[in-house]
């Protein structure tokens, strides 16, 4: 539906808006956002410099097939995360997960989140946004839409795990925590988050070890 | 220091870095972080299109004293909101001033996390930048510099803390709380935050109205 009629002169490729991503999500991660122009794109994957616009309309179209190819392979990792663990575990598993994706592809990650870059109504994003944003329901363990309107504490409490695991990822992958870590020698981002994840509300627990 | 010495040419304004900043702050705000050139900045402020490299070096100089002036401001409203508020409330206080700040102004808000577009180096953004997390420190009651290496409970309580306000200030300016707050009908976001901020991680509370 998205994919206008196949050019005069067919690709060698099978699937050329699927190489066009590929390529754009190498130079997303090895240049940043401002590296990634159609004209950068169409000279790495190696195509004509009118393929990246006749497929995916504009910079707007190819971050947001890029930003919906990300939102799939985030809701899989969450999907798959919350599926091996226990059902007590399942948040904190989320979470980890939530945390590994944006550290493991963080140029792509923070596009997933730059609304003002991205159109949401294009169909493989919202579709791909929807279902992530399932996933993220499913470990909160949230109100299904079939139970009528969530009360204005069951929706806290999911925005509550959201903030916190994004908040987390952000400051993470901005840099923004190194200085915590610093302060913990011989203490892992993983081993922070843990942590972070396990804090009771009310206050500090003394330290075990 | 930041500033080299006076144009050849003095210009009308008392302070034209100062009146540079402002123009720019207008400009990211209107037109968001795409519509922030040299040239745009110049063209603004109406000074001629050389005056910006010449007090800020580049664009990155410009982006850089801008998040600078958005910690210093950020610093003080949640120094203000610290200081207005009970030794008990002082978490939920910084929590509604962090995010109250970022719905303000939230491009200057992005931009103060967008470490890629800023040059960290900088004496003026080192400085705001710290003095603002040690207004977040002081919010969290976490362990004192002099006190000596934290233990990784007592962080993990800072950064929760931090990583919860960021993230929703994050989500909320980039849009992805509006299917939340659309179920909430009445509910704005304020109201939404304070459920935010005062969830017990332990479940979910019997809805009191």
């Amino acid at each position: 539906m998205l994919r206008p009629a196949a050019p005069a002169r067919p690709y060698h490729h099978g699937d050329l808006p699927a190489a066009l991503l590929d390529a754009a999500l190498v130079i997303l991660e090895q240049d940043g956002i401002g590296g990634l122009t159609l004209r950068a794109l169409a000279r790495r994957a190696g195509v004509s410099p009118m393929a990246p616009s006749h497929h995916f309309g504009d910079l707007t179209g190819v971050l947001s097939e890029l930003a919906a190819l990300g939102f799939r392979r985030f809701g899989a990792d969450l999907g798959a995360a919350i599926e091996a663990a226990a059902a007590s575990d399942r948040l904190d598993a989320m979470g980890e997960a939530y945390v590994a994706f944006a550290t493991r592809q963080p140029a792509l990650f923070q596009l997933m989140f730059r609304s003002e870059r991205l159109d949401a109504s294009r169909p493989a994003l919202a579709q791909a946004m929807r279902q992530a944003g399932d996933m993220l329901s499913q470990a909160v363990g949230g109100p299904v839409a079939s139970e009528g309107l969530p009360t204005l504490q069951q929706l806290a409490r999911s925005v509550r795990a959201w903030s916190l695991v994004h908040g987390f990822a952000m400051l993470l992958i901005d840099g923004r925590l190194e200085p915590a870590l610093a302060q913990l020698q011989g203490t892992d981002t993983a081993r922070l988050l843990r942590a972070v994840l396990m804090v009771p509300d009310g206050g500090v627990e003394p330290e075990a070890g």
